[in-house]
């Protein structure tokens, strides 16, 4: 191979800074996670593609990576299906697993399958690698990882305040002021569609409205009459375009909007009970902000919706997002299992914090001392002392080589390590040890025990 | 979907009790890495195919497990390779990448790509998972973890040290005495085939001697002889079959044996430097013995092998192995990159743990406190002190029904919660907590202060 090697578009190599940068993000959210009484699982990376195809869409289906069967995939294919040469038909012989696309799905297929294993409410969180073969761009790549928490087997709401609680929790934990936590309710849009006639277009209707701070109102109207809804059912849209103020000040609007719809007084009662909990409990450092053109992509919500906004001013799309799903383990055979949960944008969460300068400065640990190597004698001597240093916590290594006295200070150097120990034949002799501090560059001659206190104070 | 779900032949899903116990050797690994000046690093799940194919032979090659393009894939074939209908040779038009079957050839990689911005010697860890098409047995999974340490950058055989006491540490901190560590040495293998004339045949040479144990001498030689190696020159081996001892008296006999050979001697000397500098170290639960039988499948290791062997009594395959590769990065075009590394079986030291019962009792750990739900009220008054519960530390969680409450103390036992709270109308009037000891079944109405104090000791 002459060319340099190179890896997947839409893929990355992590670096040790960026590895201790991310593991400080996946830590936060797991401490926090645990303390809310989530237990982890975990599933394969792969499933098999009768599990994964079909819950996403036609959109997602094609997003999702199929693994090639082993060996002579082609004998399988019959020779009428191979002279077509379609490769969508094709697929489904040459290829039964595919590359998981998100959390939600194996969750539910797992959920089903341990259900008698499984002590209801269960209060899970997962956080592994997911893989779309999407068109990369800024905070959006082909292998990611989500962080999600659910939990299946209660219609509780305080379940969707919990899941506020935790969302506000992690994000002040990361010292990210400034978030927007915004909430709404599938069944307040599908009063608002039935009170316009057009529950039969919720889908179309949603996806419009989704588009209200993008586009402006005028656009969703014309998007929504050329999707085929009157131009009379619109028109009494109009409070909605026009909604203000705060929270409550906002439900009483829809009060109005909605008194005529059962399915929309639900969801307003949904609403309202979370937003006082939450006023009750007080949040740390976010905001909770009722937003009813949000209808996230997936169709599965049947209750609450949320969606995490980062800090004003930085250019990110959402770094989190859940709902309620009353019917999620319904695509596997097991009915009324009702579920909600919120998951964590790691990447992108990454990408604020890295753009607002967020991460700790101790966040990427080093080594807390190296010894430099003179010699075998003096390095079996050093090794000796390093496993006392290591035994009590103290982070520290042999340069390899009994290299030029330079070349290794140098490696510190590059290497920002705090402290050096010079073990020549006298420190040998003595059975002693010079720490070189490297920031002031003061030295000091000491006992084991005292350079074991000094290092490690 | 009518039938129960499943996964895939090979993988598995982890519950959260699993998941805690392999978290528990992670972390004592990882703990261990880091101490020793190992910095993390990660790589994409994928790589492109070119980069794995042709590193781990054909069997390897085999066993990657190939991800197809996305789109029209077949568009790309042409027609007479298409009429072939061979699915091998289709393979490399219709699958670009593919799912990392090791870490050390993606590390290789990492290395030649990102040269410029390493500081050398570079010591690295890697703990992520690896998949390989093979037939699933015990201990064996098409999706298992691998962590891995190496350095590269030096030929230094502290670091051939270094990683003996780095086994002996993590094998110690998860308090599995009686591992053994077994050496060898390339370089001692290719003497013994120099001294008989096989040096052409080194392959099949070790790969028969590697036997040893499991068929005994005489099958050993018989093998020899069927790949052509002369009985003459198996006669000279005969002091081999008989090596006795300890590490100090089989070198001894070594060194007759390989008197005329400079790379046997050179291999000897690197065996006794390390074992001589071990000795002066010191291990504290492990032992080191040699074993010249010992080659490993990989041909890429150079100088010195290292493989683990669980405590006698264990019917177990190696928990670890590893060794030094010259010219690994060679393959990538990067010349004169001397590395060692190491590994550790994830999947089989947690099967190792298990059979010896040796997993901590506390290393599952569920929520310390659940409140039991009565109604809005008291849930309400529950969330505001299993807030001030959080920021103390202690995992709580508040029943998210208002059901029965045998129902409510039932889930608290099947989840093992060792206290839980009651807040009735009693409690909210009085702003107090009555917390029930679940094992000891005592009861005590408790101010939050006392409630956090309690459950805290």
């Amino acid at each position: 191979m002459a060319h340099k090697p190179s890896i997947p578009k839409g893929t990355r190599d992590f670096n040790p800074e960026q590895v201790a940068k991310r593991n400080y993000i996946f830590e936060t959210i797991q401490e926090s996670f645990e303390t809310f009484g989530f237990q982890p699982i975990e599933t394969p990376s792969f499933e098999n593609s009768e599990t994964l195809m079909g819950k996403y869409g036609e959109e997602g289906d094609r997003l999702i990576f199929k693994i090639l069967n082993s060996g002579d995939f082609l004998a399988k294919v019959n020779n009428t299906l191979y002279a077509s040469k379609d490769s969508q038909k094709i697929t489904t012989t040459i290829s039964e697993k595919a590359l998981r696309y998100d959390l939600t799905v194996p969750f539910a297929r797992y959920v089903v399958q341990h259900q008698n294993d499984i002590e209801f409410p269960f209060k899970r969180y997962q956080m592994q690698p997911v893989w779309r073969a999407d068109r990369p761009q800024k905070g959006r790549f082909r292998e990611f990882y989500q962080c999600d928490a659910d939990v299946v087997g209660s219609t509780s709401l305080w379940q969707e305040v919990e899941f506020i609680q935790l969302y506000d929790r992690v994000f002040t934990a990361l010292k990210l002021p400034g978030v927007t936590i915004k909430i709404n309710n599938r069944k307040l849009l599908s009063g608002i569609a039935e009170i316009i006639g057009a529950s039969d277009k919720l889908i179309d209707f949603t996806v419009a409205l989704d588009k209200l701070d993008k586009i402006g109102p005028e656009k969703v109207k014309a998007e929504m009459i050329s999707k085929g809804i009157l131009e009379t059912s619109i028109a009494k849209l109009q409070p909605l375009f026009e909604l203000s103020g705060d929270f409550n000040a906002q439900i009483t609007a829809l009060e109005s909007i909605l008194a005529q719809s059962e399915i929309g007084k639900a969801g307003i009662a949904e609403l309202t009970f979370i937003h006082k909990a939450i006023s009750e409990l007080e949040l740390e450092t976010a905001a909770l902000k009722l937003d009813v053109t949000l209808a996230r992509g997936l169709n599965y919500y049947t209750g609450a919706i949320f969606e995490v906004a980062a800090p004003e001013g930085v250019q990110m799309g959402s770094i989190g997002g859940g709902g309620r799903y009353d019917d999620l383990t319904g695509i596997f055979g097991l009915k009324n299992m009702s579920g909600v949960g919120i998951s964590f944008g790691l990447d992108r969460i990454y990408l604020v914090l890295e753009e607002l300068n967020l991460f700790p400065e101790t966040v990427s640990k080093t080594i807390d001392v190296l010894f430099i190597n003179f010699g075998d004698a003096e390095a079996l001597f050093s090794l000796k002392a390093i496993k006392q240093l290591r035994l009590q916590g103290i982070y520290a290594e042999l340069y390899p080589d009994a290299a030029k006295m330079k070349k290794q200070m140098n490696h510190a150097n590059k290497r920002n390590i705090p402290y050096v120990v010079l073990v020549g034949t006298e420190e040998l002799t003595q059975n002693t040890f010079t720490l070189k501090n490297m920031k002031s560059g003061e030295q000091e001659n000491l006992s084991l025990n005292s350079l074991i206190q000094k290092v490690k104070a």
